[in-house]
Parts: C-alpha cells; sequence; structure tokens
C-alpha cells in the first residue's frame, strides 16, 4: 500500500505531464516535433516507438527466458564438460576484461582532461597575471567553444545515441528493453572523446554518467566479439550471443563504470543493485564485484605511475578523490538539526530540479528535433554562456587577504590547482570565486569540499557560485555532448551545504567541508532517489566513515521529501524518451482487471499450426509485426483417451526462428512432423541465436509457398502462461520477475472448441498507459478512486 | 552454466552426505536417532519434517502469494486513504521501532557481557597477582562453568530454538519456510539472557548471529503485535498479519541484528540482502536501511553516554569496533603474491572447517537427542575443557620483557583489556598469550589485530592460539547456547594471518595487524561464501578504506577456492536440519523433466466444487494434509457458446480459510452461489487471515454434513499456473521468483473431458532431492551425464 500511495503521486504526475502534452498535441503523426514528448501508443497493439539519441525508433523487446525448444535442449545435452569450463572460464574472463578496459579508458578520459584542462587553465592564469584580461578571455572562451564544438559535432554526426549520460537507456535495457545502436563501437569511441572534449571545455558537466555507459559498450561490444562488423570468429563467441549473458555482461560494465568514476567499488556494485539492474542474482553480485575489484586495481596501478609526475599535470591525488578524512567528526544529538534542515532542503531542493529539468528537457527536445545544426548550436551556446560566467564573474568578488599561517606556496595559488586562487588579486590576496569556477569540475568540488577552512570563502562568493550552478546544472544536461548528471548536483548541494554551515556558524560543530559534502549527498538523494549506493559511494568518495550516520540521516530524509513531489529523475527521463520501461509495482487499479480482459481488448491472437504452410507463415510475418507467436496443434491425431477435436498447445515460435527456417529453406513438401536428426542437419543453436532479419530479405518462390515447414522443433514448448482469469498486477509481477517477452493466456474452461489459447501479452500490453488508453472506462475507475479515497 | 557445473559439485557433495546417512540407516521410522542426519520424504508427497530447535518438527510453507480472493479484493477496494496512510506510517514505524529496540538489546547485552566478564577477569588478575594461581583457576574456571549452566539450562528447558545462531533458520524463512516457535517472546527472551551467559562464560562462540536471530525476534513480534497470548488488539495490528509484511520486517530485523552486532549499517543491509534473503525490493532496501541508520544512532548515543564512565566496565571504544585506521597502507604489486596466499589457505581451512563442523554437527545431534540432561553435559564439558585452555596454556610460554618505549601504564597492564597483559610475570613483563586469551573475545580480536605492535607476539604464542581456537571453533558451535559463527571463525583466522605476517617478515611492508585482518576475511569467505556484504562489513569494522582492494581480492580467492569443495556453512547446516530451502539455480536435470510427468509421480490432486458439500469439504481436510484445493466448476450452467461438458478452473482455496468456513458454519441448504454481501456478513478480511485451526477442532453435525458451501468467495480466483508441458527448471524459477506455495498445473490440452487442473505442485516436489526419490531413473541418467561430461 505505500507502493500503491506512490504510485498514486507517480500516476498524477504522468498523468499532469500527459494533459500538458495533449494541449500541444495536433496529430501525433503529422507533427514530428511532438514525437518525443509522448507516449506513442493509442491502442495497446499499436507499434512501440521510443526516442534514441535524437530519433524515434522502433524499439524490440529483449528476451530473457529460456527459449526451450528441441535445438536448445538437444544443443545443452550435448555440451561437453570441456565446453562448460570452457563457457565459465570465459565468463569470468570477459568480468576480468571489462573491468580491465573501463580501468584503462577512464584513466585515459582522466589524463586527457586534466591535461587539456590544466594547460587551457595555465595559460589563462598566466595571461590575467600579466593583466591581459580580454586576451585571458578570448583565449578561455575560444578554447572551451574549440573543444565543445569537438564534442557536439562528433556526437551529432556520428553517433547521437551517445550524448547524454546513458543511464536511463542502461536502466531500460536490464529492464528487458532494446534501445538500439546503445552500446556499439561508434557510441563508445565518440563517448569517450565527447567525454573528454566536453569536460575539458568546462561545461557543467560530468564524466561519471558517461563512464557507465562507456562500461556497458564495452561490456557488450567484448560480449559480441568485437564491433559489429569486424566481430571475432569462433563457436565460444556464441556462447555470449544471448540476451542473458549480455544483461549480465551490461550489468559488470554498469558497475566497472561508477567503480572507475567514483574509484568506488562497493559502490559501483550497488549502484548497479539499486539504480540500474531489474533481476539480479546472487553469482551475478560476485562476478560484478570482482570487474570492480580489476578497475580499482588498475587505476591504483595508474595512480602509482602517475605520482612519480610522468603523466604531466595529472597530479598526484591518491585512490579517495575527496578525502575529508583528516577531520575528526564530532557531532551531538543537537546537530540532529542542522542534518535535518539539509536533508528537507535538499529534498525540496531536488525534486524543483527534477521539475525545472523536465520542462528544459521538453523545450530542448524541441531545438533538437529542428536538425544537426540547431543542436549544435544549442551546445555552443550553452559553453559561451559557460565560459562568460567562469571567466567574468570572479571579477564581481573582492579579493581577500592570505592566512598568515598559510604559507606562500599555499596561499595565493596560480597553478592548475589549489585551495587559494591569486586570479586578478594583488600578491597575498586570493580570490574565492575563481577558486570555485576557473578550474576543473572535480578540483571545484574538492574545493569546496575541503576541511578547516571555515573562513576561506565569502557569503556573496558562495551564493553566485550556488545560483551559477544551478543554471548551468539545469541548461547544459540536455545538449548533445556526453554528459552525466553526478557533477552538476554535487556541485549545487556543496554550495547551498556549505552556505548552510557558514549561516549555522558557531551552533554547531560540523566542519563547513563536511556541510558541503551533506549537502551535495542531500542533493543527489533529492534529485536521484538512491540510498544505499549513494551512501556508500560518498564514503568511498571522502573516506570518513564516522560520517555515515548523518549521511543516512540527510538521504533518508531527503528522498523522502522529494519522493513526496515527483518520481526520481532518472524516472522522468525514460519517460520522456517513451522506454517501456516494467515498474517493479503494478498501480493499484491492475488487481481490478483481467489477462483476459484486456485480451479482449487486443486484437484476435494468431496462432500458428504445428506444421504450418510456407504460404501462411510469409503471409502471418509480412501482415504482423509480432515476434512471437503461439504453436498449436490440432487435434488430427489425437492422443490417447481424447476426442477427435481435442487441441494442444505446443508452444510459441519467435519471428526470428520462422525467419531463419525461411531463409534456410527448411521446407516439407509433404505435411507431416520430422525427426529430430532432420531438423539438427539444418540448423544449429547457434543459428537460431541472432536476432536480424527482416521478412522483406526472404524470398519465396511460388512453388515453396505451397510446401510445409515443422515448427516442431522451432517452438518453446515451455512458455510461461498465465490463466485468463489471472489479474493484470499479479501477471506484470510474473512478466517482471522472470524477465519475459512474451506471456500467453490460456483459457480457464476445459471444452471442445474452447481454443487452447487466447492471447499473448507483452510489456506493451502492461504498461499502464497503454491499458489506460485502450480500455478508458478503467481510467475513470481509477481517477475515482484517487479522488474518492 | 557455470552454475550448472557448481551445482554438479553441490550435488556430489549431498549425494556424498546421503550416501553416508544411509550407511548408519536402518528404519527412520524406527530410529529416532538418525532423523536429523536425513531428509523424511521418501516420495514427494510426503509429509516434510525438519529439525526446529532439537525437535524434528512439520514445518509448512509461508504464502507470499497475494490471496486474491472476492473477501481480499473488497477488503482492498474498501480501504481508505487515511488507512492506507496509517499502515504506511506504520511500517515506518516498525522499521524504526525494530531499529530501535534491537539498538538497546545490543547494547544491554553489550553492557552486560564487558561487565561480567570484566569482573570475573579482573577477580582472577588480582588473585594471580598474589601468586594464588590455583586459586585463581577455580574462580576462573567455576564461573565460567555457572555462565554456562545458566545458557544451557534456560536454552535446553525453555527455548530450544534459542541455541545456536538462528541464521539457517531465519534464511529459511525469507525463502518461504515456516519453521515453528521461531521467532517467539521465549526465544527471545532466552537468546538475549543465553547470549550474555555464553558470551560471559569465555566460550568460543559470538554475539554476532544471536543478535541478527534478536533482530528477527523482535521484528517478529512487533509485527503481531506482542507475545502470543499478549497481543496488542486493534485493526491496524490486523495490517501486518500476512506473510508478505512478516517477511519484510524479518528482513529488517535481521539487518539490524548484523548492523547492531558489527556497528556496520551498510554491511548489515548488505548481508540480509546478499546472505539471508531470497526475495528483495528496492522499497526494503530502503526501510531496512532506515532501522540500521536507527540502530548505529541508539549504538553512538550509548557509546557517548558510556564514554564518561557511567557504565562500568563498558570502557571507552568509538562506533568503530577494531579500528586500524591509524596505520597508513602502503603495498605494491609484489604485495599481490602474499594477499594471493593469504586468500587460498583462507579457502582451503575454510571448507575444511565447514567439512569438520559437518562430521562434529553430526556427532553432536546424536549426542542431542539423547535428552536435555546430556545436551547440558555436553555445554558444560565444552566449558570446563575452554576454561582449563585459557588459563593454563598462558603458563606454557615464557614472559617477553615490555618495550622500553611503551609507558608503564601501557605495558604491563592488569586491567580489564590492554595489550600487554602482565598475568604471571614479574613486572616490567608480560605474556603475550594471556593478553590473547585471558580476555573477552571481542578484546581478543582487537590485540591481534593491533597495528605497529610486530614484535608483541611470539611464534609459539600464536601457534597455540591458532590450535586452541582450531579445536573450541569446532567443539564449541553446535552446544545447546545461543552462538554465532562470525568471532570463533574471525579468532581463528586472525591467528594464521599474523602467523603469515610473522613469516613474510621483511618481504612485504604490509603491517602484521593487516595481516590478521585478512587472515580474518579470508577465513570468513572460504567457510560462510559471502562476497560484498563481507568486505562491506571488513571495511566498517576496521575503517580503513584503502584495505579495501585486496579485501576484495582475498575474499574471491577464497570463496573460488572453498567453493571448489563444498557448499557454505549455512548451506550444510540448512541440509543438516533438513529444511527445503529452495536454491536460486534448478539442477541441469530439471530441464530434462516436464512438470507433468512430476504430476503423475504423486497422488492424483484433489479438487473441490465450487459449491460443495460439506461432508466431501470435512472428508478431504480430514483425509489430506495439503493446504490447497484447487476449485473448479462443473459445467452445470455452462457459459454462453459452450457446450455442456464444460469446466471451470475457478481458482485455489486454502485450507486454513476452509476451516474457517467450518468454524463460522457459514452453510448453505440449498447448492446455489452466493452473493458477495452474504458472505462480507460472516466474513472480515481478517478472519482468513490467521493460519491457525485444525480440522479435529471443527465440529460438524450430522445435518450440517449434508449442507453445502459456496467455495466461490473464498477462493483465490488468480494462482499462478504451468502448462503440464512447462520444464521443472522454469517452473522452479517461477515458483521462487514470485514466492509461491501452491503452483497449479493446466493441461496443454483443450478437450470436453480433459480435467481443467491435472496437478498441483509444492515446495518440496520442486526439491532436488524428493524428486529424485520419486523418479529414479533420473537420478541415473543425472548420475550418468555427470560422470559422462
Amino acid at each position: 500500500m505505500e507502493e500503491e500511495s506512490r504510485e498514486f503521486t507517480e500516476a498524477e504526475a504522468t498523468h499532469n505531464m500527459e494533459g500538458e502534452a495533449d494541449e500541444e498535441e495536433i496529430d501525433p503523426e503529422s507533427n514530428p516535433l511532438n514525437e518525443l514528448l509522448l507516449k506513442r501508443s493509442r491502442t495497446i497493439s499499436s507499434n512501440p516507438l521510443a526516442m534514441v539519441g535524437a530519433k524515434v525508433s522502433h524499439i524490440e523487446s529483449l528476451d530473457y527466458e529460456i527459449n526451450e525448444n528441441d535445438l536448445f535442449k538437444h544443443d545443452w545435452r550435448s555440451r561437453s564438460k570441456i565446453q562448460v569450463l570452457q563457457y565459465i572460464f570465459l565468463k569470468w574472463a570477459l568480468a576480468f576484461l571489462v573491468g580491465l578496459l573501463t580501468g584503462l579508458i577512464a584513466t585515459l578520459i582522466n589524463l586527457a582532461i586534466e591535461n587539456i584542462a590544466g594547460f587551457k587553465l595555465l595559460a589563462v592564469v598566466h595571461l590575467v597575471q600579466k593583466k591581459r584580461f580580454f586576451m585571458g578571455f578570448i583565449y578561455f572562451t575560444g578554447a572551451n567553444f574549440l573543444l565543445t564544438m569537438s564534442a557536439a559535432v562528433l556526437c551529432v554526426c556520428f553517433a547521437p545515441t551517445a550524448a547524454g549520460p546513458g543511464i536511463p537507456e542502461i536502466k531500460a535495457y536490464l529492464n528487458g528493453v532494446d534501445t538500439p545502436n546503445m552500446f556499439g563501437a561508434a557510441t563508445l569511441i565518440v563517448k569517450i572523446v565527447g567525454s573528454i572534449g566536453a569536460v575539458s571545455a568546462g561545461l557543467d558537466l560530468g564524466k561519471e554518467g558517461p563512464l557507465v555507459h562507456i562500461g556497458c559498450c564495452v561490456a557488450s561490444l567484448l560480449g559480441q566479439g568485437g564491433p559489429n562488423n569486424y566481430r571475432l570468429k569462433g563457436r565460444w563467441i556464441h556462447y555470449f550471443d544471448n540476451d542473458r549473458d549480455r544483461r549480465d555482461l551490461i550489468t559488470s560494465g554498469a558497475s566497472s563504470g561508477v567503480c572507475a568514476a567514483f574509484r568506488a567499488p562497493v559502490g559501483g556494485v550497488l549502484f548497479s543493485l539499486e539504480e540500474v539492474a531489474t533481476w539480479w542474482r546472487s553469482a551475478l553480485l560476485w562476478r560484478t564485484f570482482f570487474s570492480t575489484a580489476v578497475v580499482v586495481v588498475v587505476l591504483r596501478a595508474f595512480i602509482e605511475i602517475c605520482s612519480t609526475g610522468e603523466c604531466g599535470l595529472f597530479g598526484t591525488g591518491g585512490l579517495i578523490m575527496f578525502d575529508v578524512s583528516n577531520v575528526t567528526v564530532r557531532y551531538q544529538v543537537m546537530d540532529i538539526i542542522p542534518v535535518v534542515v539539509i536533508g528537507i532542503i535538499g529534498g525540496i531542493l531536488g525534486s524543483l530540479y527534477n521539475y525545472l529539468m523536465h520542462k528544459i528537457l521538453r523545450l530542448y527536445s524541441l531545438i533538437n528535433q529542428m536538425g544537426r545544426m540547431h543542436k549544435i548550436l544549442l551546445s555552443l551556446t550553452v559553453s559561451l554562456f559557460t565560459s562568460a560566467c567562469q571567466y567574468g564573474l570572479p571579477f564581481l568578488v573582492e579579493c581577500r587577504p592570505c592566512d598568515p599561517t598559510l604559507s606562500a606556496t599555499e596561499c595565493p595559488t596560480n597553478g592548475r590547482s589549489g585551495n587559494f586562487k591569486q586570479f586578478n588579486c594583488p600578491n597575498g590576496y586570493y580570490n574565492d570565486l575563481a577558486t570555485l569556477l576557473l578550474t576543473t569540475n572535480d578540483d571545484a568540488v574538492r574545493n569546496i569540499f575541503s576541511t578547516n577552512t571555515s573562513t576561506e570563502y565569502q557569503i556573496p562568493s558562495l551564493l553566485i557560485f550556488f545560483a551559477l550552478y544551478c543554471i548551468l546544472g539545469l541548461f547544459t544536461f540536455g545538449i548533445a555532448v556526453p554528459s552525466g548528471l553526478f557533477l552538476p548536483i554535487i556541485l549545487i548541494g556543496s554550495g547551498y551545504g556549505r552556505l548552510l554551515g557558514i549561516a549555522m556558524g558557531s551552533y554547531t560543530d560540523i566542519d563547513q567541508g563536511l556541510f558541503a559534502v551533506l549537502g551535495a549527498a542531500s542533493l543527489m538523494a533529492g534529485s536521484m532517489r538512491m540510498t544505499v549506493s549513494l551512501c556508500v559511494i560518498f564514503l568511498e568518495l571522502t573516506n570518513n566513515l564516522l560520517l555515515l550516520p548523518i549521511t543516512m540521516i540527510v538521504l533518508l530524509i531527503a528522498k523522502t521529501v522529494g519522493d513526496s513531489f515527483n518520481p526520481s529523475i532518472y524516472e522522468i527521463i525514460l519517460d520522456l524518451k517513451g522506454l517501456p520501461f516494467l515498474d517493479a509495482h503494478p498501480e493499484p487499479w491492475m488487481r481490478n482487471i483481467t489477462v483476459g480482459e484486456l485480451a479482449d481488448a487486443k486484437p484476435p491472437v494468431v496462432t500458428l499450426h504445428g506444421v504450418e504452410k510456407v504460404a501462411r507463415i510469409v503471409d502471418v510475418l509480412r501482415n504482423t509485426t509480432h515476434n512471437g507467436f503461439p504453436v498449436v496443434d490440432d487435434g488430427e491425431v489425437p492422443p490417447v483417451g481424447l476426442a477427435t477435436g481435442a487441441t494442444e498447445l505446443h508452444g510459441i515460435v519467435l519471428r526470428a526462428h520462422l525467419l531463419q527456417a525461411l531463409k534456410k529453406k527448411w521446407f516439407l513438401r509433404e505435411k507431416r512432423r520430422t525427426e529430430e536428426w532432420e531438423v539438427r542437419e539444418k540448423f544449429t543453436w547457434v543459428d537460431l541465436a541472432g536476432r536480424e532479419g527482416k521478412i522483406e530479405e526472404v524470398a519465396v518462390t511460388r512453388d515453396e509457398m505451397e510446401m510445409y515447414v515443422d515448427l516442431h522443433p522451432l517452438t518453446n514448448t515451455t512458455p510461461y502462461t498465465v490463466l485468463e482469469s489471472m489479474s493484470v498486477a499479479k501477471a506484470m509481477v510474473l512478466f517482471r520477475q522472470v524477465g519475459l517477452r512474451h506471456l500467453l493466456i490460456v483459457p480457464k474452461y476445459q471444452a471442445a472448441g474452447v481454443p487452447p489459447v487466447v492471447g499473448i501479452l507483452t510489456r506493451q500490453d502492461l504498461r499502464p498507459y497503454n491499458i489506460l488508453t485502450a480500455i478508458p472506462h478503467l481510467e475513470v475507475s481509477s481517477k475515482g478512486r484517487e479522488k474518492g479515497n
């Protein structure tokens, strides 16, 4: 019931969105601008469409069910022990490689960003020192402009799916939604290069989300043996040519990505578990953990190498990114008050952020739909605005004198990093806003998290910082470059956290740097609504275990407050993109409708006979878009004890397998059942693994049209089924828990003449919006319920 | 396939155990001594029996499925918004209370143990200082004897289920196995008092496992509104009177227990997730996290209070139990060698430990079966042996001079704690073995984990310590007192870890204290086979984040090595107790058999009519032990379009609900279907929530026997079903994933005369051992497969 009430809110929220969309809408087909703003489906069985990258694509479901047909069973029985060992070894080898490559790529990205951004900033500082302020501005803006342009052009022209963080699509993939071109080689390369460009350009975005996507791309490419056109050949690679194993690999990839981004191995595993993955197994937990361990070892090895100064401007940081372990955390019972306050603020600001982000993403999608040029222009505009603010605003604040206890090398600094930047100030003075703005985002976080520096920042500087990053955080995310959400949110959160720390002043003993950490955590929880994983990530980021209890309280409060307003930012993006994500909890009104009623609202189910005419198969494939067809045997040769009218539900055959049969021309002249060896001569299990192919590519002669295909060996004889009296709520639980693509509905009546299968449910049929569109009276009653209660 | 191969090993292991059991077995019914050594079921449908506490009990499955009958649906529809909010509030309030009470109880236990053990040890030290060694021995042994006796007598006489850790039973409960008397008030109290007694007595066992069980008891009692006979009344309490909500509460309780034991909030949540729970939802993750946060706050508050010295001998420790954060961890690539070595040793020793533990538990169960007196005597023997060794062995090692750099208060010490105990040594000297043995287990761990003390322990002392705790660890666990497995394993592991550290000597820079930590971690992974949760628990125990990468590697290696020998210790105990735990992975041969074949091996399914005669219901309830009966409607009034022979599967009715109908005498004179209001007058949803009652308690007159009951309103109309052609492997996945108690098998044929339900599957039917017993030829082929491959 807790879930139910949450769903009320979500349902209302979704409804609001849709309501607004409806106002703008004229005719979805003739008005392409609105395409992404709406869920496409107008009837349950309409074609599923969603935003992938920047264009509306057909999307398919994945098949996580084991397709137990004769060929699979034979192949499975005939696998030798060596093959089994080979498979296990490969699984671990791939997990190792995923970790290794993700770690290497993350190191490469870090090195590139720190060096590019470092040289850029050093040159600017040099110009500023010579009081050539305008030249500094030109140089700074120009460099950022070029870097942004390279990232945007790459993204727009070569891999539109590389824009954004990629996490919502990964979440959808692991939920069972196949998003085309998400995990290809082009996406991977553009994501790496684009991420380097965008982050070096000083844009208000992080490399964390992109790293998660990079980890998944690496995993997917490894699993299929290389990029599409240059795949490795070999029997072993086909072991992983199925949706289940690819799902596991991508989960490992996502964990490795988070681990590489935050140097947080346990946090990475938990992030996958809590936020990204839909299914989870103990064995997977373990393998994912192995991948992240490899990532950490790689990262640590490079940090070791770089600590000798061989990595240019990479610096000498350790494995802990934002170490705050140097403060002893002392807090009393009364410190609960600032902690609660920060949690509540985080929740409110987080949900406000989500709300505004939703509006801005809708606006941006209108701009992005206008064409490639507009996308690039939008990115460049944001870049110019960012550069101008970052360079110009520090001139507005007054210089502050250095604390005399600090040595001359500590304050002021003119190097790439450092906590007290001189910028435009005279010697012995520093500009606190320049410390926060004229630096990489990572360093900005490090500076604002810095502890035992309670007098460093002035309130006006922090206010400007906070306001600027609120604006930048909202307007930067949707542009066509690889962009992560974590760092912008951390920056905003640390801003108000530190401000609150100053406001609390003498009331509490908690260090201002810790206030900044708590502020960042609260806004992340308020916007992303994660708890355990966020807690562990912050723990691993800051290396201060004693912060844990108050971090937990902040996260819980912020999430609770946020949840009472709107769903998490990822859910909002999933919804905007129209990805058919199946939620863990059925809507309350789904208990009031049976799958039988749902089946009645759909066109009648298309069934095939066990031995079917080629003409009929071609016809069915051409005229429907279904991906699975129930196979029914007529009782021409009835089993012992049954009358002649008996029909038998043999199972379900996939479109891809039918296409294979047509392509391989496995036709029979007479209508008969085949022996198992006959089909094995023609097909191997490997042939059935692929999901490519279109009916238009298959040429069948007129003679062949009159022949037959025996579908029995290709049929999955063990489909999951539900009775027609099953409630949609429980059917959805089954569908999601077992990871299905098709769910057959069988009749509850037993009698001659009743068809053995009365319907078929797919992911689209179980989406609340689709059901309500097809059966509007439910909407009325569910609304009534919402109001009535 | 990885899972498959692992199952081969497990299957072999199980088979070996069973093989051995068979040798001893004569006739299980006439030989009660052997009862627990065997899985009881000889045919699939025999009664399920298992060891609960010390006696063999009938066990039932839990019902995690939502029973969607008319009454539920009405109740659910009629819940007002206020009730929904009330329910949500209560859920959180209960989570809060679970955390609060678990935290308080943990504090109480800690205070009691530290004070009792502290006074005991101080008195002994006092006597030893006066050279009254024999009096010291008498005092030490006598005190331990009395403490052990009190714990054992309580356990044996009042709550046999309180003996042992309780974690296997909790694991089984969350898997869907109801173990009677596990979570009652008596168990809770005995567990608390017994745990204090046993740990204070210096026995080689921990309070960690018991604390997990205590957390679950608290949660269960809160959920049902108090102890069985003194329950709170009120509508609200019935919200939680169902298996689903109780499962969630108990999961929270388990997490709180681990958190209280190790002061590890994140580790506690992860322990529940990885080791204990079978089902998991995001919402539960969050609530569990809240409970552990409350526990940490409570613990911290008391540590704060006790730091002012108001808690007797409780000491001034912080939130980190075994803090090793004072060493800077420096390791190079070559340190991988000792890390790998320690992992391999951990894996080998861990599986050896499991193997020996299995043997000893079988031996102990023979002793325990002889009666209460034998159980108590066994406990007392172990106590005497432990005391004698702990007191006597330190006399064997030579005194060592204190490091002159240490102050006189640091070395030697005569207080309760301290790293350099004087014991029998002259002033200025300390006895290193006394430091490890004559102390509480917690302090022993603290001392052996102590860092920057590389010269403190001599090799002979560590060897004696290691050997002694190997023996004690194996022989203490099975006695009739509350006992945890964590601490004994940590003690053994830290012993060989520290020894290895000394052996490595100058080869590595890693501190010896860290070697002890790694040794403990490796043995835990080698025996318990956890990874992520163990890693986080160790992180939170030791507060040294930089240890994380090497800890991860050690855990992975130790688990891999251990898994290649035998299953985890919890699985071994589950198996010994005969609890029908459903594993996540089906056995490979389960793909070769269909549920239809399984149903054929069982007695025919007993179905009831929609409107059934009372006599038949009574008859069915008396003569079967089934807990669910399919309800089939004859086609006397066939639906439109169907012939008269049509039958309809209406759903499944539970035994408990049938009993309610009989008890409430809800009989009809004529055979008719009732209206919904009629049944609502008689029953509320609350009436159906309980699962108590026996058919023997129901009195039905001869007149009433001829009347009818309309089962339609009581029937769950949305049962999960599978086709008879479904493979057992996939049916098991469904059964476990959705949390079922009954799974109906429907025919794949559609014809007049075919029954609408052909069988029913329960947990017992899906256990590999039961299937192989009923269908022996599968065993042959699966064996053949094992060997052939």
